[in-house]
Formats: structure tokens, C-alpha cells, sequence
């Protein structure tokens, strides 16, 4: 019997964790992704701020794939789908597939505000991390030479829109770049200048985590100097101006988007298997509604079986790992006429750090905060990343920066010009 | 009396070496770059390769100013230098300077053929390195999906023109990625299809060493599989042929143009001032003929008065590192109406590392090949390297590259698109 050919579009956390279980199965596997690595999103923010270069981060799919005969991996863009006839198309070619698996995750979602999408930084790719740092040290450089206040605030206001553990983590880190790097490096430019403003929509940060969590982070936050807005709504962004739900404006340059993300994949869904944040209505063995051999896991999915998630599981990384997870054996149940099992979600607990020796950990109801917090995010961050190399690199740039209260990537490597 | 002020522009080898003989001097200094980091030129070609990251050989210029008193670092384009009103022209604004210091360095000469200049890549800064490191790998994702063998060579055919250091070091490090990362990485791949061709206008390679040093440097790229071309003149390049002096062809949509560089440096120089390879025309103390208080050194500088060097000086890092120490000494010497001093240069000797337990090492007379050759070469650069936590990164990435074969960093963090 001819082996049945998978393909899986997406090199995320869902699409290796596939790769690892597919090895030596009867499956012959292609996975397509339009970058050649594997990012490891939950730093994404330590690039913007200097303290990691992308290669700590970034993994390459050829290092999974090369050595696993059964499957292959093609750098190239998905452009559409055709359920029908079971291809997909590429700025390459077009694949055909017996099984179709689309892990193709989430990018930021504006809700539609034009502006926010042109002005606003975003923090979901290594490019836009590497922009985003890029945009932080040009407004350093370009304060030195203000003279007037008004400007210089203008230049140094940076405002982080949404409490999640982006939100928090990226306001923690530009202000440990206000209290340890612009004393040194910027002796001209007055560091009270600088603020740090977080928007949060509801009356809470770190909603997800409980009330204790969220109080101890906004506690760690205040330490540090930024400044919590909480229940205010951000309505729009020219570039300069910051306009708030109740009237009041933030003078500002840099406004980094944390508020939202939704599904992207790519055309070939029919909208009514499409739901709520633009994610593919899946039962609970990833199965599209509607579709045979088309499955969707991770962020892009919702999948509403489980009572305790109505609205689909929280787009992270966990959630993904153990539908692909559960997605291969169920794969191998289909091919071989077995019963599949329904998908129940293992939630091992959160956490955010907020800066050196602040963070908020919750897991099996023990809640920690501060340093044993901030010990753990680090330990656990560093079993999470792919491959031993780039925790080793992490483990050094970590050890320096501790060390050093310096963020030494502080380099401009291509000047942000804005968005294209 | 007012402390005057000194401008340098540049922050290369010969601008940080300013820098830090001018620390806590009676002498104002700004320091203009249009990037805010120092370049460690000598590996750029590594992370052309996949063997570093950018964080690993950029330094942030603000880290060595920022603790200098009497020095400031201004990230500025200069545009036009008015040495007679003592005005130096920048995006930024104006700057006035009682001693100005050109320390540009220089770029890629590609002796005014446009079609190179168009399609060969070029190896001079960090942007270059990341580009040519994408370029490379956007080859190989080509190849795999290629299927007839004319393409598949054309695609797996890598050019280098030129065969002083940098060109033999970017050959080695490409031909070890066709030994060790091709067969892992690539296993669809017929690793014979990819061939790296080195190219040298004169009789031998590292033509600035000895000749068993140019033997022994041919042995090792001949050994890793590189074709070494001696007496090969390239003529045009139309991005997927390159047309040599004897009317030959070698399909290709690759080619490295280390064949030659000149000085760079902004408007407002005399043109009779300016020698051979764009070059300014300087005194034994580095001063511009012509000019009391504007200086040039290093790359851009051409000094004539040493009978060994009646072309100027090599355009290497030691020769820009003593002309600042000395220049500093001399400027000191002005300002308090003393006697200058001439230069002399130092020459302590050259190597070139060709790959793993090969490279060829000359100085005071002892010439030295293979793997002790090679240890020197890295301690070497480990120690030339500015800062710990730089030589502690390259150190940890070498001993990862050197114990697991690979070169880590295969990712494509941008992929290159063409010049502009």
C-alpha cells in the first residue's frame, strides 16, 4: 500500500510538534512554511529590547526535518487551498495531498483600524521584533538631538496596547531599558522624559491569570515606571497622536499593538466553517467542519467541545503542542480504520515576567510571585526552546545581560523605515 | 581657554582607536556614524556563512562613548564637509569643528562596472553579510524543487571574485557548508551539483603573503572542493552568467565581489587631494595636503611619505588602529603648539583562515600553516574582538560550530530581494 501523503502548511509550535511524532510513521509528510525556521514566539519581545539576537530564537526546519526520511520541507507561500481537489498552491507550484493539515497560527489583529495597522509595531515575527528595536533606539538617537520638551516627550513616550502576557512582558522590558541602559548610554537626554504607558481595554491585567497575579504584576509594573491604564479603550493612532476612549491624547511615536490576535490561513475555507477571530471551526479531533481530510490546529482552530472552552482553547503555544499532538495518533487511527479520540486540553498553568526578579507564575493552584516567579519563567523558557544550541545562546545572553543590566543587542541593524 | 572640539566621522577601527586614547583629554569630541554600532569587518563573512549572528561582531558605538565625559555620539549621515568654514553637513544638521577626522573607511570597488554593481553581492557591512547569507540559502530552497541538472548547477554554482583574504575565507566557509550542512540539510540535493569557484586576476591567491603561504592556502581550498582560477579576469556579469577574460562562461546567479575596495568619504575634498582608489591624499601625520585641521586615516586615507609603501598603506585594521593612536598623540601635540611626530608603520604580519584546521599565519619571519596556523587565527580574533561579551558569544558559537559541524545560524531573517 502506497503511503499517504500529509501536508502540513506551518512550521510553529503545532506543525514541529507533528514532525517529532510523524518520524518513521507510514506517512509521507511535506511541510511547507514561507520562512525556513521555527520561531520561538514567547521571546519575541527580548529581541525587540536588545537582550537576544533572532538566532537564540529562531530554529531552522531544516535541522528538524533534514535527518527524518519520511518527511520533506519546502520554503514557500500558500496562496490558496482547493478542497476539492485535494491541492494546495504555492508561489512555487501546486502540491497535492491526501491529508491536509493547516497550522498556520494567528498575526495581529487591528479590528479594522487602517491607521493602527499602518503606525502601530507589532511583536508576532522576527522581522517586526527586529523593526520594533530598530524603532526604539531611533527615537533615543533622535531625543539627543531635540531641544524643545514637548518634542523630546513626544519621542520618548512609548505606549504598549494590551494587558496579556505580550503587553506586560514588552512594557517591563522597555522599562528596564529606561533604568539601565539610558543612564549610560544617553547621559544627555533626561531619563525622567522617557514614559511607559500599558493600555488595557478591561479592568485588569493579565485577565486570564487570577486577581493575585495581576495585582503583583501591575505592583512589579509601577515598580519599574510604566504607567497601567486600566478600562481604557485606544480608538486611534495618526503616528504622533494616541487617541484614547474618553477623549484624551498620548503624544506619541512608538505604540506597540498587544490587543488582539487573529487566525490567518489561506483562501480556500468556506466562510461558514470560519468562526469568531477569524479561526476555522474544527470538532474535536481538529477535523474542519464540512471537510474529510482537512484538519486545523493551534492558534488558527476553534475548537468548542470542551464546555470549559465555548469560545475555543486560548491561542497558546500548549494548546497547540498537545492537539498536534493528539492529531498524529488520531491520523494514524483514520488510515488504519481505528476510533479516534476527542481532544481535552491539559492546562499546565501560566506566567509573565515583568522584569528581573518580577514575574507571576500559576500552575495546579500554587501562585508565585516575584523571584522564584521570574526563576521559573526562565527555566521553563529555556526547556521550551527548540534544540540545545539555542538555549545555550539564551542561557549566555541571559547570564550577561543579569550580570551586566545591559541589553548589549542595542544595534540598529536596518533602520526602521516604516511599514513597506 | 575652551577645550576645542574635534569631529570624527566614522566609528571603524580608526574611530573607536581614537576614541579611547581621547578619553578624559581637554579635547571636546563628537563622534558621527551613520550606523550606531562599530563593525567588526574581519568576520563579516561569518555570518555571511551562518556561523554568527550580527550581535556577535557589531558593537554599540554608545557603549564605549557613553561613560567618555568629553565624548558625544551623534547617529548622523554626513553629507558635505565645508572645510572652509569648518562645517560639517549632516541629515541631522550642521556640525562646527575646530579639528575634523575622516575615518569612513571604504566600500566595495566594482571599477565602474554597473551590471557587478547591479548583481554581485558585496561583503562590507552587516546588512551585505545578512544578505548574502539569504541569498545563499534562498539557493539552496531554489535547487530543491529544480529539476533539470542545467538549472539545478547554474542555481548550486557560488562565484567569489577575488582572492585576497576575505575572498578565500568566504570560499573556505561556503565549501564547508557544501561538505556539512548540504548532505544534512538537503539530502533531496545531489550535493555534486553545488560548486564553488574562486577567481584571482594574478598568478597566485593572499598575493600580499608569502608564496608558500598562497601554496598552502590553494592546497586547503582545492581540498575542500573549491576550483581555484588563477589569471582569470572577470569581465560582465548579467545576474546568471558570468563572463570571464578568456570568453568562458560560468552560469551562476551568485557572485561575491571581493576583488577590490575604495575609499569612501563625503563631499567637499579636493579633488586634487584624492588619489588612487578614491583615496585621500594625507601627510605623515595624516593630515589632508593642502588642509591644516582636517585629517584622514585608515581605509580612506593614502600615506606616501614610507619608502615601503609608495602607494599607501595596506587598507587593514592594524594600519588604521596605530595611525589613530599616533594621530591622537599628534593632535595634542598641535593643540600645545609641540612637535608632531611621523608614522611608521608596524607591520606585525597576516593569516586567512580557509576552514576547520586550515588557514596559513605570517609574522616577524615565521610562517605557520594548518591547525596551529588556525588556533592563532581564532585566538587572534577573539582577542581583537571590542568587548567581553562579544568575544565570550563568538567563542560559545565557534565551539558549537566546531563540535556539531553545522553552522547554526541557517535562518533566512529577511529574504534578499535584489539591491534596493
Amino acid at each position: 500500500m502506497k503511503s499517504p501523503h500529509l501536508i502540513i502548511i506551518g512550521g510553529g509550535f503545532a506543525g514541529i510538534e507533528m514532525l517529532k511524532q510523524l518520524n518513521g510513521l507510514p506517512i509521507k509528510v511535506t511541510l511547507l512554511d514561507k520562512n525556513n525556521y521555527h520561531t520561538f514566539q514567547p521571546l519575541l519581545y527580548q529581541i525587540a529590547s536588545g537582550g537576544l539576537g533572532p538566532d537564540a530564537i529562531a530554529y531552522p526546519l531544516r535541522k528538524i526535518v533534514g535527518r527524518i526520511p519520511n518527511i520533506a520541507f519546502r520554503m514557500a507561500e500558500v496562496k490558496s487551498i482547493d478542497t476539492n481537489q485535494n491541492i494546495v498552491t504555492t508561489d512555487i507550484g501546486d502540491f497535492t495531498y491526501d491529508y491536509l493539515c493547516i497550522a498556520t497560527g494567528s498575526v495581529t489583529n487591528f479590528f479594522g483600524n487602517k491607521n493602527l495597522q499602518e503606525f502601530a509595531m507589532e511583536l508576532k515575527s522576527i522581522p517586526q521584533a527586529l523593526d520594533l528595536r530598530s524603532k526604539i533606539l531611533q527615537e533615543f538617537e533622535k531625543a539627543v538631538s531635540q531641544t524643545e520638551s514637548g518634542q523630546i516627550e513626544q519621542t520618548l513616550n512609548f505606549v504598549v496596547v494590551g494587558g496579556g502576557p505580550t503587553g506586560v512582558e514588552t512594557a517591563g522590558a522597555i522599562a528596564e531599558i529606561k533604568n539601565n541602559v539610558l543612564p549610560s548610554d544617553y547621559s544627555e537626554i533626561n531619563k525622567n522624559f522617557m514614559k511607559i504607558h500599558l493600555i488595557e481595554a478591561s479592568d485588569r491585567i493579565l485577565a486570564a491569570m487570577s486577581e493575585i497575579s495581576s495585582e503583583k504584576a501591575t505592583e512589579f509594573l509601577k515598580n519599574l515606571g510604566v504607567e497601567v491604564h486600566l478600562k481604557t479603550q485606544v480608538k486611534d493612532f495618526t503616528g504622533t497622536e494616541l487617541l484614547l476612549g474618553d477623549g484624551s491624547i498620548i503624544k506619541t511615536e512608538t505604540v506597540i499593538w498587544a490587543a488582539g490576535v487573529k487566525g490567518e490561513f489561506p483562501q480556500g475555507i468556506e466562510s461558514n466553517s470560519i468562526g469568531r477571530g477569524n479561526r476555522i471551526l474544527v470538532d474535536e479531533i481538529s477535523k474542519i467542519k464540512g471537510l474529510n481530510n482537512v484538519f486545523a490546529l493551534g492558534d488558527v482552530a476553534m475548537m468548542t467541545h470542551e464546555e470549559k472552552y465555548p469560545n475555543g482553547h486560548p491561542m497558546v503555544a500548549p494548546v497547540a503542542v498537545q492537539q498536534a499532538n493528539l492529531l498524529v495518533k488520531n491520523l494514524q487511527a483514520i488510515i488504519n480504520g481505528k476510533e479516534t479520540k476527542a481532544f481535552s486540553y491539559f492546562d499546565k498553568g501560566s506566567m509573565a515576567t515583568v522584569g528581573r526578579h518580577r514575574a507571576v507564575f500559576e500552575s495546579f493552584g500554587i501562585k508565585m510571585q516575584g523571584i522564584i516567579a521570574w526563576l521559573g519563567w526562565m527555566f521553563l523558557h529555556l526547556m521550551l526552546l527548540v534544540g540545545f544550541r539555542n538555549r545555550l545562546v539564551v542561557f549566555v545572553n541571559w547570564l550577561w545581560n543579569y550580570v551586566s543590566y545591559q541589553r548589549a543587542i542595542r544595534i540598529i541593524t536596518r533602520p526602521y523605515k516604516g511599514k513597506n
